[in-house]
């Protein structure tokens, strides 16, 4: 099959690779029907190393189900699945707990493993990991279906662990397809003033599609003055950081209320949070992390087969296989929003 | 009147001064009963650097209302109080909340303020600030109705942010008169296991009375180690971190649980906290920050009064405002855990 590898910075290529098969039990074979490319994959794509050994890409697909293993339940040849980012078995205490970033027999896609930017991909802890779309529905929707493999699921994770109520403030910190996710996330659960931190008008303009009520382009002091100006100089009760950007966390901690929540699910770029003193005075809340989205599918499935939510409008660009190169080209030169492959 | 002024590191001495009045008719004076000297007050007393003009000391008492302004209800002359160690309105949003350190008309002791390790205090917000004791109370129970200004509060509020559920394992850093409150909060919230970080052994022995089930004395990486095979490996759900310092904060992050939470009280003395990459995989939050006592009072105080808990075992020395500077001295070498003052 064809499939991607990366072997170091800007240097991807489509290749010929073995086709997957099943080699455990729990494990299924998915051809896939669309995957894309994750603004998290241009991290590598602007510093990885050069090496001999190229590795897989993608972390993001739906598709059919072609093979089960012997152990498989719940999941047939011939469904239509969507992959969340990180295989989890469905049964340790993480798993039970809606943390299966943290399964106890968890598996990521890529490296070495089958990768989302490709033919087909072998999943294990098919059983745990996959979810089942009912058959019936219209095509249309499988960018909003492969949304919730990640971004849509992660800006969800970041509105859930903020924990935002009805009526309350909410500044979500970059305009990319987790941002954006984390504003119709935030609406969603009843944000009554969305302030979104961005200054690409055609993302910005999404967003208020989406359900912000603000946006404000200045970053760093300029936007803390801006939001606080908006929020009678308080802040909003919570803060989704999507960017993962030390600029992006100091401007999180500047614009959240005392006794706030920064709900971050950003993958940061940095290892440390400047929240000991004086902030401890604030009595804000760091929150967040890599996004369980298997957790979170089977909640907002049905809001996307009913319509009521549209979280593929991330997608603004659609390529085949051959064209991912130029896809992490478009997303890295800010061409592209978010790209979704077609192989 | 007497009171206690600090003029630099180790420079405790305590001189008279002009008795309080009432300054605006939210006001109020208190008779100070009880006193006592803080863990927080040591930081100071090590670090603070000479001056001229001595700032004034204490931020926890307990005594009898002398004098109110026109305006303050709820309150009267002849009340015993408990005053939180912040003052606050109780009627701002963010009092309303439970979060009166953020008061928008809050105020603080000592510095050029009264100070609770003194004869008298001016009480700015009596009405928000005070909470009366149910007269008829036995003397016995001064130091736990003292407690409720700081420790115990500060305490419960780790364990409160920390969301503690019953059944579940909590790790207490700190083996301070805060740590061993936390200790007993913990219980209070139904914690199944209550680890203890601590190695003073007549402290770990109070913990063990308030609820610990393990008390480990190593730090670092072998108190890390040690935590982690109390547990399977995976660390505590919850961590209620008492000390303040970067170690501490560090071995929170080492024993706690994937998805858990680290609540800290203890005064940051550093600036950063090592939470960015590859913490964000495990979904920690960090919370917790200065106390809001006031929020808690009303709860605890029937605890208090009924026998159910003792935080006033904290203070294991009673001294009169002569001999401070001696108990700043004994609290120091960690000759006292904590001492009360009894003007």
């Amino acid at each position: 099959m064809r499939a991607t590898l990366m072997y170091g910075a800007g240097d991807v290529r489509v290749e010929t690779v073995p086709n997957p098969t099943i080699q455990e039990p729990t494990d299924a074979v998915v051809r896939i029907v669309a995957g894309c490319i994750c603004g998290s994959d241009l991290w590598p794509y602007a510093s990885r190393p050069e090496s001999a050994e190229g590795a897989r890409m993608g972390h993001e697909f739906v598709g059919v189900v072609e093979e089960i293993g012997s152990d498989v339940t719940g999941v047939a040849v011939g469904d239509f699945v969507i992959a969340p980012f990180v295989a989890s078995d469905g049964t340790c205490d993480f798993c039970r707990e809606g943390l299966q970033t943290s399964c106890r027999h968890g598996a990521h896609w890529g490296g070495r493993n089958d990768g989302g930017q490709g033919e087909f991909a072998r999943v294990p802890q098919a059983s745990g990991t996959l979810v089942v779309v009912p058959p019936g529905f219209d095509e249309k929707l499988i960018p909003s279906l492969l949304s919730l493999s990640d971004v849509m699921c992660t800006g969800y994770h970041a509105a859930k662990k903020a924990g935002i109520k009805p009526g309350q403030s909410v500044t979500v910190i970059g305009d990319g397809a987790v941002g954006l996710s984390a504003v119709l996330s935030a609406r969603l659960m009843g944000a009554s003033r969305i302030i979104l931190m961005g200054r690409h008008e055609a993302r910005t303009d999404l967003g208020r599609e989406f359900g912000a009520t603000d946006v404000v382009a200045e970053r760093g002091a300029e936007g803390i003055a801006k939001v606080r100006e908006l929020t009678n100089g308080d802040g909003t009760h919570a803060v989704l950081e999507a960017v993962g950007l030390k600029p992006a966390i100091e401007m999180a901690i500047g614009v959240v209320r005392d006794g706030g929540v920064i709900s971050r699910v950003g993958a940061p770029q940095f290892s440390d949070v400047p929240l000991g003193f004086p902030e401890f005075l604030r009595n804000i809340t760091l929150t967040g992390g890599v996004a369980p989205a298997r957790a979170y599918i089977e909640e907002l499935l049905p809001l996307v087969l009913d319509g009521s939510i549209d979280p593929g409008k991330v997608f603004d660009r659609t390529i085949g296989l051959d064209d991912v190169p130029a896809g992490y080209q478009a997303m890295a030169g800010r061409e592209a929003l978010k790209v979704l492959v077609r192989p």
